[in-house]
């Protein structure tokens, strides 16, 4: 047999890391990547091996990094990230010139499209393998022209574009795209925000700040009614209600809380939430929280460290949308409860979330190859192969064999930047290093899958307890509702997303039809609202599984406790001349926020090289 | 607000239950059908509130039920219920007659056609409702004369009954069907078993024994040879060669084991181990892993109690197939791995697996409506009502608004034993107890999929290294690749079972269609026995994803960690007139003879009420 030893080629874990001698990003990347290179790439027999580790978490210096990567710090502890990756990103202030290299991006997400773009800039020459022959944007995706009224459009991905990720909101607006509030909590009908377009501004832990244009004075976003509903155990409240009066919904699940549980989950998570303040406090408050955390669930800090009886985590999970990842990483929850609240400022783009992307593709017709998709990847000492298969049909219903010949491309360097889950598929050779191997394998992918109905009217929006945007939340299998936040001009109907549902919620729902699932979406909406939904509705929906769409094989990444020390570190390293980016690669899994860093990154990686 | 209140109209948790009389089960099921009954339908106000637990597990009365529960013991702890079942299953002597009812029953799958002929043995009249228009069976399903040589069939579900499950293999031999062994470790080919096919025997805990027939003396099966492969980071192995010396294998995962990880992982598990014994010891030890264990993954497990490291993990993960099920629930590993096992013994029935449910469903034909989905269960104080909807396509691609009219069928009582992922979708009035639609709603479903692929010879069988049956495991996306242990006369081919994958690594092909995973599947095999298996491969696949089962809606329960203590009770129990059975209501989730199980308790609830 053939067998690999099980020397470690890497850097030993203990072994003390080049000190970095410049503050810029810049260098350290180029010397992490001569590193990793070496190990990655020397040959069939090397294996990586990572470090034991006992105990449920991280180690300290597993912690530690995961802190860094968490707050995009650099290895010095001294660099703001996502302050260098604005000035690259938006500003345009490249890296010094490089040696002109050939660069195949595997896949025309948010993620290759942006390192292309870069590539491009910086004057290298790119070419974007992307399998799907009609569209650009991955798991960014607008269901456009096929709802009665031809106005209307709604999201089959990304919707919200969270305040505090400058780079998405920031690049949109480099773009010259429109963005408008989206209303996470409903506010009343036909209300508007006041005052100017606020500029997106990053204020640095270094001091710095960094703006894309001047404050116009005071912007006011229009007032949360929580008008929307809450129905549970066969009960319905307002949210209003429920916050001003928790226990009755609280009772209905045998829970004793007088409080929200949202603020019952604010509480409970107080131990491990860390606070703004001087960077060195936040990094080593993330680096405990990783050492000590990342092997427990949500469903075992909630019983262990909060002390919760079942009831309460039923409630909560209910109401908070936790319940169908009790089973997976605590660290995720943690951010989810602080990222999507109801309280946060989110934005979305005018025209669809595809807008960002189909901008992005905009100067990049030329080198984009559609409708070819990467069967094996073959790297030399002097470049990389990448052998594609043609794909016929069209994302979700393609089936048989391919009638194409093999086409094959040829670069110096490649960015993959598809999943994991669809990288599971492709044919790698030499073979990659044992730990990224293994995070190919084990990265657990989520589902989430969304069903959205049209309707004739915004009936939702009439009378005194009207509202436009926000969500309900129930106990039926349709979980959360969503409601559009704007109307074009004219159109008196409109697309609620009438069931948006994730993991083990979503699984239910990725098991039907498209009409089954619209059959029975409707249904839950007739539950919130009465008889009117059935004559409201057109007859027209749309539906994506994210689970069961061939070119995504997921929603996301979504940790199960461990993997965030165990696997994630080895998802972004380089192999040879391989590098990675991606949501999956980033500390923002299926935000596109994570996929702009790691596009970045692997820009500045790749340059220098 | 029409709030439930938050008073337990349940029994108490601490107060003590009635004393059961006689020592029969039927007796005490009796009791506990009267007290769920009142408890579960006392109104759409009452709700059924667990009792608050603190900490992982279960609490002593609950790890004890449970305990109960996985071991076939009555409440009395004297009765053996698997002996009680058989003899009602199987030697036909059932309880004294009772007053004639009308029951449905939900679902044509093993559980369903077993209630039904048991209720219709007694003299009561039933009706099975099935929404799958073409077949019975459920989660037992058979490929046949889709494969290029008609003479072939393959297994898209159940393919492997247990030694020691004696209720679905005595009820195989009771209804004439054919059993032959079922090679879970490869055999020389052409090598046949020696003697007469043993009876099925149950010795039980009390003493008595069990058997459908005398011993014909001694049956010798033949030996296992371990020539299936294993092929893992890159390097190739016998299973043979690795039994033999295990450290070049294990050293690829950079682990140090010089045993086989199979081993390990019996010693990792010892401590929570229960050996036979005496009853009361088995049920204290069992009662003590779920008191003490519940709330633990098997990753939990193997990195605090057993100390392991990540690469150890890793092996013993990929070869014995627990990599992707490593955040679910320790219990159901530790069974797999007792029940798994490459030295215990199976058996296949001739014809393939469809033969039981083909012969369950034949006395039922006049009893049998097929083509209808329930879409409403409601209860009154004197009956079930369930309305349907008409299914006109096939089990894999209806879609669409159904054309018929809905069809209502009444009855006195109701059975549903589709599986809580299908329930989901379907209105229940009144609402259930509390308990009920929790588990109804978080019980986790977990995927499993299979990729057969038709070949014109057996060319694994040819040579000195040929082998028939067994499985080879390897780290590619196919995972565990299984072969016939038997041949139809004449037939030079077979198929494989190219893939079989659980959970996390079923859900990556859950994504693909058919004809991709013929084509990747083919790639694994490849690698595995060369460029041969092209030539060899007939064209012809055929595939089953549970998870996307429109009727299956999963391929069966799987507990996360908790879900055992939290949510497996309230699965069984009664809600006014309705029972429910299947697998996911029995301590054997996945297989038939829990499905078996299931069927006769719920017989047993309803038959004397």
């Amino acid at each position: 047999m053939d067998l690999p030893t099980s020397e470690n080629t890497a850097v030993e874990p203990n072994e003390e890391r080049p000190k970095v001698a410049r503050r810029t990003l810049i260098s350290s990347v180029a010397a992490v990547t001569a590193v990793a290179g070496a190990a990655g790439f020397a040959g069939r027999s090397a294996i990586s091996v990572p470090a034991a580790t006992h105990g449920g978490g991280a180690d300290e210096a597993e912690g530690r990094d995961l802190a860094r990567k968490m707050l995009m710090v650099g290895e010095d502890e001294k660099t703001d990230l996502t302050l260098e990756y604005l000035r690259i990103l938006i500003d345009g202030k490249l890296p010094p010139r490089a040696p002109r290299k050939k660069v195949l991006v595997v896949g025309a997400g948010v993620a290759g499209l942006t390192a292309a773009r870069l590539l491009k800039q910086a004057g290298h020459d790119v070419l974007v393998i992307e399998a799907n022959g009609s569209r650009v944007g991955g798991r960014v995706k607008t269901f456009r022209g096929i709802f009665e009224d031809k106005q209307l459009h709604a999201e089959a991905g990304a919707m919200r574009l969270p305040d505090f990720h400058p780079m998405v909101l920031a690049l949109a607006d480099k773009l010259g795209l429109k963005r408008q509030l989206f209303y996470n909590a409903d506010v009343t009908p036909q209300a508007m925000p006041t005052g100017a377009l606020p500029p997106v501004v990053h204020h640095s832990f270094t001091g710095e700040s960094w703006s894309n244009g001047s404050d116009g004075g005071p912007f006011q976003a229009p007032t949360a009614n929580f008008r929307t509903k809450i129905a549970v155990n066969g009960a319905q409240s307002s949210r209003a209600a429920y916050a001003q009066s928790p226990r009755a919904i609280n009772s209905s699940f045998g829970c004793d809380l007088d409080t929200t549980v949202s603020a019952a989950v604010t509480k409970a998570f107080e131990k491990v939430t860390v606070p703004d303040g001087p960077i060195a406090d936040r990094l080593a408050a993330w680096s405990k929280i990783f050492q000590k955390y990342d092997g427990y669930s949500t469903h075992r800090y909630l019983v262990e460290e909060a002390g919760w009886d079942l009831n309460r985590i039923q409630a909560a999970g209910t109401l908070e949308n936790m319940t169908s990842r009790l089973h997976y990483s605590l660290v995720p929850t943690l951010i989810d409860h602080a990222v999507i609240s109801p309280t946060n400022r989110y934005w979305e783009l005018e025209g669809g979330t595809d807008v960002l992307t189909e901008a992005l593709a905009g100067p990049l017709k030329g080198e984009l190859r559609m409708g070819r998709r990467m069967t094996k990847l073959t790297q030399t000492a002097g470049g990389v192969r990448i052998e594609t298969t043609a794909e016929t049909g069209d994302e979700e219903s393609f089936d048989g064999a391919p009638t194409d010949p093999v086409e094959v491309f040829e670069g110096d360097y490649a960015i993959v930047t598809i999943p994991f889950s669809a990288l599971r598929f492709c044919q790698v050779e030499p073979q990659m290093s044992y730990a990224k191997r293994r995070a190919v394998t084990e990265l657990h992918y989520d589902s989430a899958t969304k069903v959205l109905l049209e309707f004739k009217t915004r009936f939702w929006e009439e009378g005194p307890n009207g509202f436009t945007g926000g969500g309900c939340v129930s106990d039926s299998a349709s979980r959360f509702t969503y409601f559009p936040s704007h109307a074009p001009d004219g159109s008196p109907g409109g697309v609620v997303l009438a069931a948006y549902t994730w993991s083990d919620d979503a699984m239910r729902w990725d098991s039907l039809t498209p009409g089954e699932r619209y059959a029975f979406a409707l249904n839950d909406m007739e539950r919130l609202f009465g008889p009117r939904v059935r004559a409201e509705f057109t007859g027209v929906g749309a539906t994506q599984s994210w689970a069961r769409a061939r070119y995504a094989l997921g929603e996301a990444v979504m940790f199960t406790p461990g993997q965030l020390h165990e696997l994630h570190p080895a998802a972004r390293t380089v192999e040879g001349r391989v590098h990675f980016a991606g949501e999956h690669t980033s500390l923002k899994p299926a935000w596109i926020e994570g996929a702009l860093e790691s596009a970045v990154r692997a820009f500045l990686e790749v340059h220098p090289r």
